[in-house]
């Protein structure tokens, strides 16, 4: 199965001028005038994913997906992708694999999931290894992308008083996001062309989380303004039988993959509240004193970064 | 866990100048000249290795080695690893994985693997991932290198009259050579520096096999003087009990990991017979008539690159 999937790919996989060598070879060559961003992520089956449940395409979405935004998150462009699959023989006693479909098919299905993010960031397949093996679905991918001329965004760079800034809305991921991610390429590009931004990182683990990834970096804190947080339908929704306000969805929950920023303040006049209908919003700004720290009113008090309650 | 390794591993990785950022942010940057060479490999508990036999650290080993390997095929000179793990949790009912150690010192373990390769050849480990599920253990790499100024050698480039010359010797790479792999770095980057060479690929699946993929990317054939391969001792004492020949076992057994090379008739008279310990040994020659083709003697035969039979 592996060489004629190989083969198929080989085909099928987008030809760009960045790509010198493609699937085929012992390795990919990849054209570089300035240095490279890369990034590199695993799914698994029943941990990222329940591929009964979502089926094998959708997973190829999702690993483009957030391996793309890894490189939004740098505001870097994207240049070639990497696939790499430990398909389910039929053997396979995975908890959500029923071993239905043959490992060729599984793997061509994932492969088209991962082909749409492809052709709509202009990114080639570039190489990737197949194994076919006795355990559950696992994806992964790298991803290599070109850093601006102006130099990649770091989470390192966020300074007291740069205002925190999301795209999108946050919370309830679970409903739907997580596997129909759309990274913040364009976004990304847009502002590191026209503004200064001094940090940023994309929400993967939750707001609190990655939001600490960014001060404790930065050698600073951060306090939210709780009520400006956007918080999503979806957060809403399952805050009706989680048990969990919106809120709480909304800085706990994981995988909302929207760009989190420092903005230095002297840009917030000039920063408009929607670019392409993806909204940016202010939620607070790092500070000198070290910590995760929320404002209700004239209330401040120290927050959990991790399993956030009210 | 994850938090805690990867603060660990930040500290433990090698800091090369190559590496502009390492482990910690969203993506690595890795500086880059020339054109970049990349390439990436899976390897999964009870079909690449049996974890409870080989322990963690071994894989690890193994891990760089196949990658840095698939470099060394390209004459590429390796700047970063980037290291991803789905690591077994305690429930995991992997048929080899005991789940008798924790994700954490196991991911430790399979880093120093890896590390000790990173040291040899001075390669930087530059980033990763880290998952915790219940199936069994998964490890991911992918490797990056720098074309040579001369350009990667291909798989494309054999013509006929070519010598096939090979490293090392071959077969019975299960009886300890899959674990220990010698990824030919060196030798490759002496070959590129002081020869031509017009095509070249590493032994993994096997050399009949990884032979096939040289003449038919090159639109040749190949004829191998039977009596020249160098067999391994290893392949002597698998054949033994295996019911082969130890020929066979040369020509079949993939996990060699030796270089597999295109070289041009008139370089012969000045190629080396060994290249610091390596031998070179010259096993037949590239055709205009295609196929994979055996001599013995003066009696030719066409010969099936998997499975050959005496």
């Amino acid at each position: 199965m592996e060489h004629s999937f190989i083969a198929w790919a080989k085909q099928r996989a987008s030809r760009l001028p960045q790509v010198e060598l493609g699937i085929g070879d012992d390795a990919a060559m990849v054209a570089s005038e300035r240095s490279m961003v890369v990034t590199t992520d695993s799914l698994c089956d029943g941990t990222h994913f329940v591929l009964d449940e979502c089926g094998p395409r959708a997973v190829g979405r999702k690993l483009a997906g957030v391996n793309l935004s890894d490189l939004a998150a740098m505001a870097a462009i994207p240049k070639a992708m990497f696939l790499s699959l430990c398909l389910p023989n039929a053997t396979c006693s995975g908890a959500t694999t029923t071993g239905a479909q043959n490992p060729g098919s599984m793997a061509v299905e994932i492969f088209e999931g991962v082909y749409e993010y492809a052709e709509r960031y202009q990114v080639a397949i570039a190489g990737g290894d197949t194994n076919v093996w006795p355990g559950p679905l696992v994806v992964h991918m790298t991803a290599i992308g070109e850093a601006p001329a102006k130099g990649a965004w770091l989470r390192s760079g966020a300074k007291p008083n740069d205002a925190i800034v999301v795209s999108g809305s946050l919370g309830g991921s679970l409903l739907g996001k997580h596997l129909n991610v759309e990274p913040r390429i364009e976004l990304a590009q847009h502002l590191m062309e026209r503004f200064e931004i001094h940090a940023a990182t994309d929400i993967s683990d939750g707001l609190g989380i990655d939001l600490l990834s960014i001060f404790s970096a930065s050698g600073c804190g951060a306090e939210l303004q709780l009520d400006r947080i956007p918080i999503s339908a979806d957060a809403h929704r399952m805050a009706v039988s989680s048990g969990k306000k919106a809120l709480e969805h909304a800085i706990g929950d994981g995988e909302d993959f929207e760009l989190l920023l420092a903005v230095p303040p002297g840009e917030l006049s000039r920063l408009p509240a929607e670019i392409d209908g993806v909204p940016l919003t202010v939620i607070g700004k790092f500070t000198s004193r070290t910590g995760l720290w929320g404002r209700e009113g004239s209330r401040v008090r120290q927050i959990p970064p991790k399993g956030y309650t009210h």
